[in-house]
């Protein structure tokens, strides 16, 4: 199966998830600076998690280009990953809103680790598909950085009734350990991608 | 007349439709747990749609492989579809809002109801178009799934006053039922789908 | 100029003002038939919208597919297109929660207007640019339903402070006029539209 | 790296953020002409970061059909840019909501600033990618347009607690200066826009 209507259908998905967070930065009756001021929590917020829409674009974007086929249990690992991606914009909203308090943060902890964790499952799938001789599988490997980043979520789900700021500390340092693309499929492709043989 | 526009236009608007349910789950102001518990039949609710709008998608994915051109009629009868789709949203709001309650529940039934109908219009067209004998017509066979479905959500309809778990439990079949994607028209599909001749 | 871009920026935005009418329909609070019948004019005016939404999508599908390339100005014609369709969603949602009085119908039919003003506009310099002995040029022809249809708006806003329900009606009336999909063009395409030469 | 997905994310992103912005006139409840007055303010500057958006859509195509590949940094330039162009419909409604006084017209000017500024990265880190011969770098050239936008935003931002309309009056110059395509790529373009080679 086509792999073209999948990625134009994921990046609708995305386009609109990364562009509906910033509704909840609700437009303030006031005119001053002081009217604007609640909302830095709302904003700070909300740029981790353009960050983090981001990343999983990219990745997806990558990942998808090192594929040649893909086939039904694919499209709905894919769905799977959309819907956890599309609940990023309520946690987020729930954080930014409560100044980054225990529950919210936890929240927060659990839609990234489930995203992590649907992203991982795209994967298996998407290199069982190709084959363990695949291109996609080499350039994969082991996926120590999904493996921690999931481990670190888990840690700051933890952390968030005793020190919130810590586990939002934690989301920032695997945000800022993805912002590097993806190398492993990146040196390793040929320019345009792979296409169908 | 090209496929290609068709496919991309309905992919923006399922995007946006099954992107925009999640905008029902209201940030809540609580940073406890309990300040989001209200929130969990909008969750099933919002769950429950999310998997048909995504089963929508897969399934007009198919449809579309296995069609050369369209034509004016076929335009308008997929707006019809997309016309219904973008009713889940409310259907499925107006749902969790009200814990499953009789009417919601119903109104919910007649939405699904109306999408397997306008589903299956698009398909007829598109399976006269291209003829009794083409790739499409033998793929899409007696559609014995879709005119099941259908049946079951008059049956959950009617119910929907006396016991409305009963009707929902229902639409949960219909789901699990398609959640296999349309192997009619993948396994004969060649890998690509058909393009103009 | 490649009008790839073009028509897939066009379908992403009016994918998106035809799944934001619907966020009109405010889910009710109320779980029973009473609470959703004050929606009944919202819906009306939903369909409505919906489609001269969708008879702008389908005629500016032909349109593009009967057109090589684009300048500078159709790229910006057809932003002032999309700057009026972008209003639907607002008129159609003051016609709705007022019951189509006086001032929200003529509103409505003032954004009908524009929205036919500036589809004109765009034709003109689309044909322009492709020469009067074009096929775009003969296909469009002296576009007497374009020209019949802004009559009918500006009668139709005439009227609205004395029957508004005769101006809804001569909406109702273009719209049906334009459901029929434009057969100037598709009649004399070839399969798979125009591409540069 | 492939340019195309690029495109279609940021076709998708923009075509979400210019429509999303209509959602700031809110529906008022009156039917008569006095209850739409209070929203001119917002229609007015909707008007203008209708422009503003669409003035980035068609430079950033321009841009990008000059381009033959991508590389990651450049997909974390255009996330940048997007997330700018993100808070413009924040800004916007802010400003229309408060009729055009000091803090709002400061934070627009602050908005558009950072904008041409991300532009102006993803545009260095393109010429870098492309290599200082390359047909891309010559149809940027010294980028003078650019540089003049910025400055007059940031007069603009400096003016705004002195006499806001001047600097309303300055943002409204910059977007005619650049109502204009970029004509810099387009008349050296062959037509369709450079490929991968």
């Amino acid at each position: 199966m086509n792999k073209g209507r999948l990625e134009a259908f994921s990046d609708g998905v995305i386009a609109i998830i990364i562009t509906i967070m910033v509704l909840e930065m609700k437009v303030p009756h006031g005119d001053t600076i002081e009217s604007i001021k609640p909302l830095l929590p709302v904003f700070l917020s909300y740029i981790l998690s353009f960050i983090y829409i981001g990343i999983y674009w990219n990745n997806h974007h990558h990942m998808l280009q090192a594929a040649h086929t893909v086939n039904g249990a694919i499209l709905w690992a894919n769905l799977h990953l959309l819907f956890w991606l599309s609940l990023v914009p309520f946690a987020s909203g729930w954080l930014g809103e409560n100044h980054f308090t225990a529950w919210p943060v936890a929240l927060y902890g659990i839609v990234l680790f489930m995203n992590g964790f649907a992203y991982s499952i795209l994967a298996s799938l998407l290199i069982r598909h190709h084959g363990k001789d695949s291109f996609l599988a080499r350039a994969f490997g082991k996926d120590w950085k999904g493996r921690i980043s999931v481990i670190i979520y888990a840690i700051a789900i933890g952390t968030a009734w005793l020190w919130s700021w810590v586990s939002f500390g934690l989301y920032v340092v695997v945000a800022l350990m993805w912002l590097v693309p993806d190398r492993r499929i990146e040196s390793k492709l040929p320019v345009g991608g792979l296409t169908e043989e």
